[in-house]
C-alpha cells in the first residue's frame, strides 16, 4: 500500500507517493494557478496523483489515503479548508470535491502541523509521542504533537507560536499587534537586529561582507561574521540566541514536549545554533532541575510537507 | 461506587468522598505535618480516607480509586511525587507507599491540573474535550486539558503559563527570570501596578479606601475604586485587563482550546473581569475572524481540588 502526500505552496503544488518506510518513491509538481476555479484545481491535483502513482509502478487501488498540507487553516474532521489566503480558498469543501475525482480517504491540515507530524513519524522525533516543531524562517511557525497526534486546536487556529506575546508593547508585527514572538526569533528579526547594529558600526564585517548594502544582509551573513570573530556580529548573535532561548524555555514551561525540533532556514546554521540554545534555554525553564526536552534539528527538510501530508489520518 | 479525592495544601490535607454525580458527599481534613516521616503522613491520610468513607455510609470496598492533588510535580504514570517543596517531598514513591495502607488504584497530579480536570468534568467546562484553566491569584497557575485528559508534559513540568516570557527583560520574577507572564497578570501584579500608580496620586480612591496604607491594597480595592469611578483606578484596571487579554490571546494562538476557564481570587470580580476580557482578548488572536473559545469563570471553587483529584484516572 502507498499513501499520497500533497504539499500546497504559493508557486507550486507538490505531489508525492510515499511508501511504508515513509520514503517518497515518486514525486511530481504542478504550478499553482489561483485563477482557476476550485474544482478545476482539485481535478488537476487528482490527475497528477493518478499519473504519479502509475509512474511509481503502483496502481490507484494501492492508494491507502491522500493527505494535503496547506498554508492556512483547515478542519481535519470535516475536510474543509477554512482559510488559505495565498490560494484564495475560504470555506472550501476540499474533501467533498476531491473525492469526486478520486474516491479515497482524504485528510487535510496546516503545513506547519504536517511538517511536525512528518518529523515525529519519520524524522528526528520519530518514536516520540509529543513534540513541538518550530520553523524559524521569514516568520515563526509551529506544530504541536501530543499523544502522537497533531494538536491544532478546537477551532483549528492553534500552533501559532509566532504570535504569542513575547515583549509587551514591543516591535510592531505584520499581524497588527506589538511584541509578537516572531518579531524577535525569526530570520527577519535577526536581519533587523543586524541592520540596526551596523547603522552605528559601518566597520563591521556584517556590512562589509555584503558590499555595504544593508538590504543584502541575511541570517547567514550574521552567522558567518560571528564565526569569523566579528565583535558586532557576536553581539547580535548572542542577543538572538538569548531571544530564542527565552522562547524555547517558554514552550517548555507551558507544553513540556518530549522533544523540541527546530526547522526552517535559520536551522541550517546547525550546531552553531543548536549548541548554545541547548545550554541557554534551560535558564528559562522553571523546573530546570528536572529532565528536560532535548532540542533537535529537523532532518526531512522540504520533504516533510509531502511525507507529513501522507501520514495524516 | 465512590471515588476519593485528596487535596494536599500547606496547612491542611482535605479528604473527600465523591459520588457518581461528582458531588462531595463527605469531607474531612487533617493538619499538614511536614515533620512526620513520609510513611506516617500517608498512613494518616489513608486512615482519614477510611473513616471518611465510613461516615459517608459507604464501605472501603466501594472505593473505586484514590486521587491526590499536590502543589508540585508528580508522575501520573509511576505515581511518584517528583518535587513538592512545601511538603518537603522529593522523589517520593507515593503510590507504592500509600497502597500499603489502602490497596486501591492510586492516581496523582499537580493541583492546578487537578482543578482544570475538575472544571472540565464537573464544572463550567463540563462536556468539552479541551480547555485551559488559568488561576489568577498570588501567581498564575494553569492546567491544560487536551482530548479529555490532563496534559502536564512529557517530564511533568508543563502547564506553567505564569512563567512564559511575556515582556522581554521586564519585571523581575520570583523564579529568577525577568518578564514572566505572572508578573503582569496575577493579583500580585495588579497590586504592584496600583501601588506604583498611587505613589504619584495620593488623592486616589485606591489609597484613600485603605487608610492611606499601600500595604493594604488588594485586587478588590482596585476593582471597587474602578466601579466607583475613580480615574486612577480605571487606568490601572484597563492596563491590567489589557495584559490579561494579551495573555489569553497568546494562549489561543498557541493552544486554541474549546474553552478558557478563569479561576483564583481575581476571578471573583466576575463579569467585571470577564466582560471586558471577552471583548479585548480577540484583538490579540491571529485568526480572530474565526469562532473563538469563550471565556468562563470557574464554578467549583475550593471543591475543585477534591473533585478533580477524585476524577484522576
Amino acid at each position: 500500500m502507498i499513501r499520497i502526500g500533497v504539499d500546497v505552496g504559493g508557486t507550486g503544488i507538490k505531489i508525492g507517493v510515499v511508501d511504508k518506510e515513509y520514503k517518497i518513491i515518486q514525486e511530481n509538481s504542478i504550478p499553482t494557478r489561483t485563477t482557476l476555479p476550485f474544482e478545476e484545481q482539485l481535478r488537476q491535483i487528482a490527475d497528477c496523483v493518478v499519473s504519479t502513482v502509475r509512474e511509481s509502478g503502483f496502481s490507484v487501488n494501492d492508494i491507502e489515503s491522500v493527505g494535503i498540507g496547506i498554508p492556512g487553516i483547515a478542519s481535519a474532521k470535516t475536510g474543509e479548508i477554512i482559510k488559505c489566503t495565498n490560494m484564495g480558498w475560504f470555506h472550501m469543501p476540499f474533501r467533498d470535491v476531491f473525492t469526486r475525482f478520486l474516491d479515497k480517504p482524504v485528510h487535510i491540515d496546516n503545513d506547519a502541523n504536517v511538517a511536525a507530524l512528518a518529523e515525529s513519524v519519520a524524522g528526528v522525533s520519530a518514536g516520540t509521542s509529543s513534540s513541538v516543531f518550530i520553523t524559524i524562517g521569514t516568520g515563526i511557525g509551529s506544530g504541536i504533537i501530543i499523544n502522537g497526534k497533531i494538536w491544532s486546536g478546537a477551532h483549528h487556529i492553534g500552533g501559532e507560536l509566532g504570535h504569542v506575546i513575547f515583549d509587551l508593547g514591543g516591535v510592531e508585527c505584520t499581524c497588527g499587534n506589538k511584541g509578537c514572538l516572531e518579531r524577535y526569533c525569526s530570520a527577519t528579526a535577526l536581519i533587523r537586529m543586524a541592520r540596526e547594529a551596523v547603522s552605528d558600526h559601518p566597520d563591521s564585517m556584517i556590512i562589509r561582507s555584503v558590499g555595504m548594502d544593508p538590504d543584502k544582509i541575511e541570517a547567514k551573513t550574521v552567522f558567518d561574521a560571528t564565526h569569523a570573530g566579528d565583535p558586532l556580529a557576536e553581539k547580535v548573535y548572542h542577543q538572538y540566541i538569548d531571544y530564542l532561548a527565552q522562547a524555547i524555555g517558554s514552550v517548555v514551561n507551558l507544553l513540556d514536549p518530549e522533544v523540541i525540533v527546530l526547522g526552517g532556514g535559520v536551522s541550517k546554521a546547525g550546531s552553531f545554533l543548536l549548541d548554545p540554545l541547548t545550554t541557554e534555554y534551560k535558564k528559562y525553564v522553571l523546573f530546570n532541575d528536572q529532565p528536560l526536552p532535548p532540542l533537535k534539528l529537523a532532518v526531512l527538510g522540504a520533504e516533510a510537507g509531502i511525507i507529513g501530508a501522507a501520514m495524516l489520518s
